[in-house]
């Protein structure tokens, strides 16, 4: 961390500045320039996160040198992380291909959907029923029956599961159906909720907030690795743009500036970062092309009869056209897409 | 709701969208322009919120024409609301000045905030003990005992307090304590939280989210009035921006552009929106101008020992110059300010 | 300046780095942390403007740590300057008061403008025949007539004209015309006007361009300044924002971020950041109350039929309630409003 | 066009609004639902472009149809355009590999860059003497010698030139060394440049600005074809973002949503959009991915000593690799990259 001090800074201010970065376990070493004086604080400045440092008198602005976080670090594990959901690994090569609903729906949609992208190279079934709606009059979810359905589908077509959660009082009952929990962007933030995440086992797929920063992502996760869960996958889902041309503006570059910074494998979802069917296809191929280790895609086989974002998913024949050339592409990468069980590889 | 259909849409298809939107118990009134055909919805558009019209096949785009809120509009409620904190009006042209530390802190330096802000003029005291920290290694509160101490200190002072809540879990405890409930930034769109904040009869304080459009803050409103609860006060407190000469950007245009669609009191929050004191006391001025129906500042006797967001914490004899220039501020709008018990107006 | 070097940084690129800076007119001074290594750059590091010191092997960061401009820093003048456009001061305690039709418009309308806007306090008039349009197919303007009618309309009035140039090729006929030449927006980083105008010794307007960052707006400040003309106010117009209720989002904190960096004159300009009639005097009122030095105010008196941007002009009975309003505003922060002769101060 | 009237819209206003439509050669066409009547504009609603409709009393809203471009868009020209640099397809399934460094630097530098993206595969040579810098302090160019070096580098290559102009006054000489005119972000709005340029016959290379929206972009086109010119190529290189991590928010999706509009080809920009090196690769392979014509690098062999934009500049055997992982791309995507005379494709 640099300490950069105001141009018309004391002699006084300097030794209180220095005494208060001594008093916090820190050594500093002075700099007179020109122009302005400057403090390098030398020690590991990730003790002094929360502490008011430009707050202190004569400090014009606090430079941090260090990324805020640890355990999301390379520094803390140089090698790309793999993350291991029922048998299907995520990260360090290996590309997870995430496909079904954005809602829970009635049993039998589930199944066709299921069997539709099994068939078509999904490795993971997704269906979330505790969903954020920013409609409190839009279709809320059927709670555990939910689940259990959604558990039912993954069993019987023998793909591992992933399901949102919101609540943390749900997140006990989650683990016990799920085999990936999922945070939503709208919850990146919510603390709470990643706490309680962070003390299960279960891997978790946590996605990109709106506004969040690169940085910002991985302080979150650093919040569930800090609980001892290291099973964890990010997300880029988009952030908010000006351009209403997409629903968000999807950040492909994230992908390589979060690898690196972070051994955290991360996927895109380019359904809800461009909320248009015609656009998922260039932008799953463009996210796997700039090193993704997934690609997240909302599939309905009635689009206009989906229980939830309906217009942002790609019919199953759709969905089957993509992950040809996924595949192929990720051949080309010299990636891997784990197989189920008796879908051909 | 006016459907704009494709440019080759076939007959079988404009039939397909007619049936679709009668099924939903709407008429539909159809218009052959030159260039395109267009469909408009008679009747609530709001039912057909979360149905996913526009993957209809045939249909170009959805325009909707009603805000997607009923009882945080106008149309339900013309005249603004006043919402009552313990005796403190907010709304309909009087003025909430709340003000206190960022996190709450040892009993010995809240009752001098407390002393010094309520000598000033603030009619409301705030601090948080459950507060979000982007750090899981930052100070993370003191628990009930932080919400005795904040009563306490309310209590002794004669001033209400308003103080921040995260875990749906502690909602309760915490409508106990506080006078107000807040929720922050990153909440605004936990709509568990929401939704059981919304339960209690405590007035809530609901702050506008990083990438919230104007429209999203009124639909979150939305779930809390869903709730039954209609105490409810706005606050915009900067959103996210491309400048990094401040912390956030401040929408102070979100003020009058609220009440052009809302009944509800807005307040604004210049300490999180700039995030710098010396901008703290210009922008609380603009938000008064433009019509806010508060301000809402941290203030802290040592910023440099804040255990929270000391750096963009006033100084108490730097606020109590601020409110001396609100309340003059507010005289010349003809805006009223609650005075507590034992200050002179 | 400060240099950040890689964790893996050699002994041999520290030594280079020092070099190519010593190469380059400044000292180094080392400082050794316990993770990472930093120079501190002693001297002027604006010398180093342009000068590719992250592309050194060992380089991870540059952190600069004075402004980027001289001339238009507080440094370089420490009271703030006061712009004097044909008798009418800006900036230093004295407001402009702006107003006027977007587009240069016939002759009866333009005098029937110029007399309610005067009538009611504007002490400079605008009004722009060459402006930019974002359809080819939109009002293109008349040329030098433009110009004519603009003088005779204010030289008739007594009152200053404020228009806008985009071409380089007609600065010196604007510059004959006019008493105070405006840069729009989109021309905030078109170098090669902003030289030419800084040629001239009119004063010059130059509003905040959409992206731009208030640094970005000094350094083009800096670009006229550094030609030899100082008679220079700058205007915050909006920039680009994710919210669609507003045209752009109004950063009324640039006003006093401006400020604390710089001694020239800021306006706001509530029409084009808004683009809304009823958000504009709220808006007005916030800037000032912000402490600008002045508002810019579109006016039309059949907004209608106005040739450009009539969607967001106030009519000349509501300018007038406005005018007042910022009248009582601006005495009661202690500013002036320089009176035009005939009209009552 | 479809009018949305206000909610108290009057019978006397409604008729105002038709008859205003009437008159302006279109006709109008009455909807009255339960909330809102709108008013269905059938013709080309184009033509009412820049009319201020929504100024009209007792309109609410405006919501456009078609889209504002004609010449740009599918409808004029349903199959995708193919430009021709001096014997380069760019286009329909021929991707351009346009490589060089930010800035014309000495002739020795020139040549040993230009033989060596030669080599790796690259197709058109760039290099700008007249270049946008935000500091009038760094190096500003060499002016007309700047061109002829150029020139002459790519005819000893056998390339072909792109050239950055600024300067309206310019534009005829640029057009007289150069077989490409670049239009750089900063101008994409600079009106007068856009219809200068659209007045020579020479391709032309069209940057999208910071805070443009696609359709901003493709309105800037409209400005270029509507003079005649249809050698014209768009270029995606960053918008405005909130993110520090990389120099502008890379927007990939603007690639197929481009091609959803218009048959105008696009191509990607890493260097600009990101600014680090280490990003380039992925994000260019991102943009062939997503379907981009092209994809646009500044090289340099001596990034530290580069006169522009040295620190997002690859090395040569960096541009090699990267050149060949697009073009095993590109076969993959079945497209072609035209070859130069004497390198083997």
């Amino acid at each position: 961390m640099i300490i950069v001090l105001k141009s018309n800074v004391t002699e006084d201010q300097i030794r209180h500045v220095i005494e208060r970065i001594e008093s916090l376990g820190m050594k500093a070493h002075l700099s007179r320039g020109t122009y302005r004086t400057i403090i390098g604080v030398i020690g590991d400045e990730r003790k002094l996160q929360g502490e008011p440092i430009t707050a202190i008198p004569g400090v014009a602005d606090v430079v941090p040198i260090l990324p805020p976080f640890k355990l999301a670090s390379l520094e803390a594990h140089p090698t790309p992380s793999i993350v291991n959901v029922a048998g299907i690994k995520i990260g360090g090569g290996h590309l997870a291909m995430i496909a079904g609903p954005c809602a829970v729906e009635d049993a039998e949609r589930m199944h066709i959907i299921a069997a539709a992208v099994k068939a078509a190279g999904a490795n993971i079934f997704r269906g979330s029923d505790n969903k954020p709606r920013t409609s409190p009059y839009a279709y809320q979810g059927m709670g555990e029956d939910g689940l259990k359905l959604l558990r039912e589908v993954g069993d019987q077509h023998g793909m591992p599961i992933v399901t949102e959660v919101m609540d943390p009082r749900r997140v006990e009952m989650v683990a016990e159906y799920a085999d990936m929990i999922q945070i939503g962007a709208r919850n990146m933030q919510n603390f709470t909720l990643l706490s309680e995440v962070g003390q299960t086992k279960k891997p978790v797929l946590l996605k990109r907030g709106m506004s969040a920063t690169i940085k910002d992502l991985l302080m979150s996760a650093e919040y569930i690795l800090a609980q001892g869960n290291s099973q964890l996958v990010l997300c880029e889902r988009g952030v908010k743009g000006f351009d209403t041309e997409t629903r968000n503006m999807y950040d492909v570059a994230a992908v390589p500036a979060v690898k690196a910074l972070s051994h955290l494998p991360i996927i895109v979802d380019p359904s809800h970062a461009t909320g248009r069917p015609d656009l998922i296809p260039p932008c799953a191929l463009a996210g796997v092309a700039a090193g993704a280790d997934g690609v997240h895609i909302e599939v309905h086989n009635c689009p206009e009869k989906a229980l939830s974002d309906g217009p942002q998913a790609l019919l199953p024949e759709q969905y089957a056209a993509l992950a040809k050339q996924i595949a192929a592409l990720a051949k080309l990468l010299g990636k891997e897409i784990s197989a189920l069980e008796g879908v051909p590889a």
